[in-house]
C-alpha cells in the first residue's frame, strides 16, 4: 500500500513534506556572514511525518522539526531534526499516523491512549542550559542543543509544573533571568484553568499562580512587563462540541468579546483584572512595558479570525479582518472603574510574527521586526499556486520616531519570521543583525537572508543557499555561543 | 568571505550541490512496493563538498555522496552520506578546497601532500561482508554498509593489494563468489602497469597478476568470462604534458588506435594477447562469456569521445560520434593469427551505463538493460537549460530474440543508471525488478522508480517521492538482505 500526501498545494512546492533531518557543513553562502555572529539560530516548521488520517487537519497539526543554524567564525553549519515527541516516537515506530484532527484526542487511535499528542511545533527556547521545543497543548520537550535529538519528552521542571500544557511564548526577563510562562486550558481539554510560572536562571520552579479566564479560548502569546504579565483571550474559542463531532480543538465564535487580562508577577492572581473589548484577534505581542502605573502591550491585531482554517460559527472567513496591524494596547492601573482596554493602530502595514531586540523584553523599548505582506510590491509567477502566508516584507519599526524601513528580496521570494541577533550583548537597542528564511521561487529552494538591522533597505549582507526548501515556518530563537557553553 | 559555487548550469537545477547527509524515515511512495524488495540499493553521486578551484575541472571529480535505499516490508528508508575519503575527511576540516584538478596532483595544495585524493565518487560493491565505495585512481574506501560512515579510507585487502588503483567497476562470479578487479595505472600517473586481482568468498586476495597495456588510457570498465579478464584500452590517454600545464588527467587522442586485450584468469599474465581496432570510446560492459573459444564482450561503443569535459586533441567534440550503441565484440581465441577485434552494433539505440542481470556475469546471458536518450520522446519545456546526460528512457534488451521494450517515464523526467534486482535468487534471468532515479522537472524533486523488469513498458510499479533533488549519479548496487546479514 502506497505512502501518500495529499495532492494539494498544501502538501507541494515550498509546503511539500520534509521529513529529513540533514547535516550539511559549512553551507554555501553568498556575501559576508559577520565574525559577531557566533552561536545558533534555530527555527521550527510543522511537517507531517505520515500523512494526515483527517481531511479536517490543519497546517498547525505537524510534527515539529527544527533546522539549526550554527554560526561560527563567518561560516555556518545547518541540521535539521524531528522533534522527539512521544507522538513522534510511537508514529515513527508505527510507521503511520496514530494521532487524529487538531489537538481532538477523540480521533486517535486507541493505540496512543496516554501518550502525549504533543508535536513541539511551534517554537523554541533556551533557559538554564536546556534547549525546550514548544506547543502550547502539552509541557516542553527537552532536546539537545548541538544534536537536536531529544532528552525529555514530557519535561516538568523536575515535577513542579502540573499544568498539563505549556506555553509556545515563553518571556525570559532580561534583567533577573527568569523564564515566565503561562499555561492555558491547564487542567485539560476546554478547562478555564490558567497557570502562570516563573523558572529562575538555575531552572527551578521559583513561582506559581492559578487564575481563571472568561472563557476557554485561545492564548497563543503574552506579554510581560516588570511588574506584570498581561494576556489577550480572543473568540478563536474551545469548541467541545465541534471535537465531539470529529472537529477541530478551536471555532471562531465572533459572539464573543475578546479580553485582556492583567496579573502582578510574583503575586497570588487575586489582583487580576479583565478589561473587555470587542471581537479581536491577535497572534503575537511584539514586547510589553510598564509606563508609570500603565500597561503597555503591543501585538499585530486584527478585527476577525486570522485563521482561515480554523472554522469561523457565525460568518465567512474574511481576508480585509484577518489583516493584523501593529497595536498599542494600554491600560491605566490607576483607572479602577475601567473596563475595557484601548487600543491605537500604530502602523498601516499588514503583517503578522513581530519580534524586537529581546534584551528589551518587558522594558520599555524602541526597535521591532514585522514580516509584511505589502500588496503593492510585484510577484513572480513562478509563485503561483502557492498557499500559505504570502509575507513579502521584513518591517523595522523604531517606535521614537514612529518610523519604519523595509526589505524587500525581490519577486521571487517569500519571507517567514525574522530574527534580531544583537552585534554584542551591550550594543545599542536595535543594533546588530536580523535573519529569517526565504524561499526562493525561482530555484525552488530555501535561504536564510541577513541583514544589517539598523540598515534593512540595503538588502542582505549574506544569503546562505540551502540545498533543500524548508516549509512554512513558525518561530525562531537565537542563542548565543556564551549562552550555549554557560 | 562567501562560500560560492560557480553559477552555471552545471551547479544549478537538478546539478546544484547537494552537500548533505540526510536520513529519511519511510520515504513517501505511490504504487506499491513488492514485499521481495527486501535489501539495500545502493547508489553514488559525484558532489563537490567545496566549489573546485580550477574552472577546467571536470564533474567526475565530485566527492562521493551515497544514497542508501534501505527495502522491508513494503517500505523504504533513505540515508545519504558522503564517502569519509582521506581527501573530504581533509576538506571538511579545512573548510575548502585543497585538492586540484581532475587526478593532477601537480595542482593539489602543499597541505594534501601524501594523502590519497581518491574521491571515492563512482561506484559501490559489497563482497565478503564489506561495502566499498569506489574511484578508479585509488584504493577502495570501506565504509559501514548501514550507517554509511567511514571505516577504512584506503583499503587495501590487508595489505595484499599494493596496486595503488582499483577499478569502479569489479565483477563478481556467480559460482565461486570471487571479486575480480584490475587496477590500471597501478604503479603510479601514466604507468602503462595493469594489476589484476582476484579475492575469495572470504574477501582474502587469491590471485594476482600483472600486464602491460599498448598505452596508458582510461580502462573504465572491463568483462570477466567464466575463463578470461578482457579490456578495452581507448585513445582516452592520460596526458602528462597536458597535466603538467595545469589540465586535466586525461586527453582524446584520436590518432591512437583502441586495443582489446584478453587474458587468461587465474593465470600469470604471460598469455595475454592484444586486437587492434580504430578510434573507439565505450564506458561500460554490459557482460561478457565465453562461446566455445570465443570472448564475447558487451559494450555501449562509440567511435568518437564520449566525454564533452575532456579536451579532444585534435578535432572539436562531435555529438553524433559520442553516441554509444550497445555493440558485440568478439574474438577467437583459436584464431591465432588475429591481431584484430570484431564488432556488431547489436541495437541501433543511443545510451549508456547497460546492466544485467548479475547472476550471469562472467556466463552466457540473454537479458540486459541499458539507459537511453530517445530523440523521439517529447521533452518538457522545464527541462531548458539542464545540462548534462538527458537520458529519458530505460530499455530492456531480450537478446535471443533480439528484442526490446521501452519505459518512457514522461516529457518531464530524466533518467539515470537502472539497477536489476532479481524477484529471488533462483527466480529466472531478468525476472525481478528494475529501479533508478528520474528527475522529475516540473516538481524539481528526485524520484526512484520501481517497474517490473519483465514488463518494463508497462510503468512503474511504484515511485519513491525524494524531497530532495539528487544530482547526476553514476553507479548502483544493489544487496539483498540475506547477503547484507550473511
Amino acid at each position: 500500500m502506497s505512502l501518500e500526501f495529499p495532492k494539494n498545494p498544501g502538501f507541494s512546492g515550498f509546503n511539500a513534506p520534509f521529513r529529513m533531518n540533514i547535516d550539511l557543513h559549512d553551507a554555501e553562502f553568498e556575501g559576508e556572514i559577520p565574525e559577531e555572529l557566533n552561536g545558533h539560530f534555530y527555527r521550527i516548521q510543522p511537517d507531517f511525518i505520515y500523512p494526515p488520517r483527517f481531511s479536517n487537519d490543519v497546517p498547525f497539526n505537524g510534527d515539529g522539526n527544527v533546522t539549526l543554524f550554527n554560526f561560527q567564525h563567518g561560516r555556518v553549519d545547518v541540521k535539521t531534526h524531528h522533534v522527539e515527541t512521544q507522538r513522534y516516537k510511537a508514529q515513527k515506530q508505527a510507521r503511520k499516523a496514530l494521532f487524529g484532527t487538531y489537538r481532538n484526542p477523540r480521533t486517535d487511535l486507541d493505540d496512543v491512549k496516554g501518550l502525549s499528542g504533543g508535536t513541539a511545533n511551534t517554537n523554541l527556547i533556551f533557559h538554564a542550559g536546556k534547549l525546550f521545543a514548544l506547543k502550547e497543548d502539552s509541557p516542553p520537550v527537552q532536546v539537545d542543543p548541538y544534536t537536536l535529538k531529544g532528552i525529555d519528552d514530557y519535561y516538568t521542571f523536575d515535577g513542579k509544573m502540573t499544568a498539563k500544557t505549556f506555553t509556545a511564548h515563553p518571556k525570559i526577563d532580561p534583567v533577573n533571568g527568569e523564564m515566565i510562562g503561562i499555561a492555558y486550558e491547564a487542567k485539560g481539554e476546554a478547562s478555564k484553568d490558567v497557570a502562570l510560572y516563573a523558572v529562575d536562571k538555575q531552572g527551578n520552579v521559583c513561582w506559581e499562580a492559578w487564575i481563571e479566564v472568561p472563557y476557554a479560548g485561545m492564548i497563543h502569546d503574552f506579554a510581560i512587563t516588570e511588574t506584570h504579565i498581561a494576556l489577550l483571550v480572543t473568540p478563536m474559542a474551545v469548541n467541545v462540541e465541534q471535537m465531539e463531532q470529529g472537529g477541530v480543538h478551536f471555532a471562531w465564535d465572533s459572539s464573543l468579546p475578546s479580553y485582556f487580562g492583567v496579573v502582578a508577577r510574583n503575586g497570588d492572581g487575586t489582583d487580576l483584572r479583565w478589561y473587555e473589548g470587542p471581537e479581536k484577534c491577535a497572534t503575537h505581542v511584539m514586547n510589553g512595558f510598564n509606563d508609570g502605573n500603565k500597561i503597555i502591550v503591543d501585538m499585530d491585531m486584527a478585527t476577525g479570525n486570522q485563521f482561515p482554517f480554523f472554522p469561523s460559527l457565525h460568518e465567512q472567513f474574511d481576508l480585509q479582518r484577518a489583516s493584523g496591524r501593529l497595536t498599542r494596547i494600554t491600560i491605566d492601573l490607576d483607572d479602577k472603574e475601567a473596563t475595557t482596554y484601548h487600543t491605537e493602530v500604530m502602523y498601516q502595514d499588514i503583517g503578522v510574527l513581530p519580534r524586537t531586540d529581546e534584551r528589551y523584553w518587558s522594558r520599555p523599548y524602541n526597535v521591532g521586526f514585522m514580516p509584511c505582506m505589502d500588496p503593492t510590491k510585484p510577484r513572480s509567477p513562478s509563485m503561483a499556486g502557492n498557499v500559505g502566508m504570502t509575507l513579502n516584507t521584513w518591517v523595522r519599526y523604531d517606535h521614537d520616531k514612529r518610523s519604519s524601513q523595509t526589505y524587500f528580496p525581490g519577486e521571487n521570494y517569500t519571507l517567514q519570521e525574522c530574527q534580531f541577533v544583537p552585534k554584542s550583548d551591550d550594543a545599542p537597542e536595535g543594533c546588530g543583525y536580523l535573519m529569517g528564511i526565504a524561499n526562493n521561487f525561482d530555484t525552488m529552494l530555501s535561504e536564510l537572508h541577513i541583514l544589517d538591522a539598523e540598515n534593512i533597505a540595503a538588502g542582505t549582507i549574506a544569503k546562505v543557499k540551502l540545498p533543500v526548501r524548508l516549509r512554512q515556518g513558525v518561530h525562531g530563537h537565537w542563542v548565543s555561543r556564551n549562552k550555549l557553553e554557560s
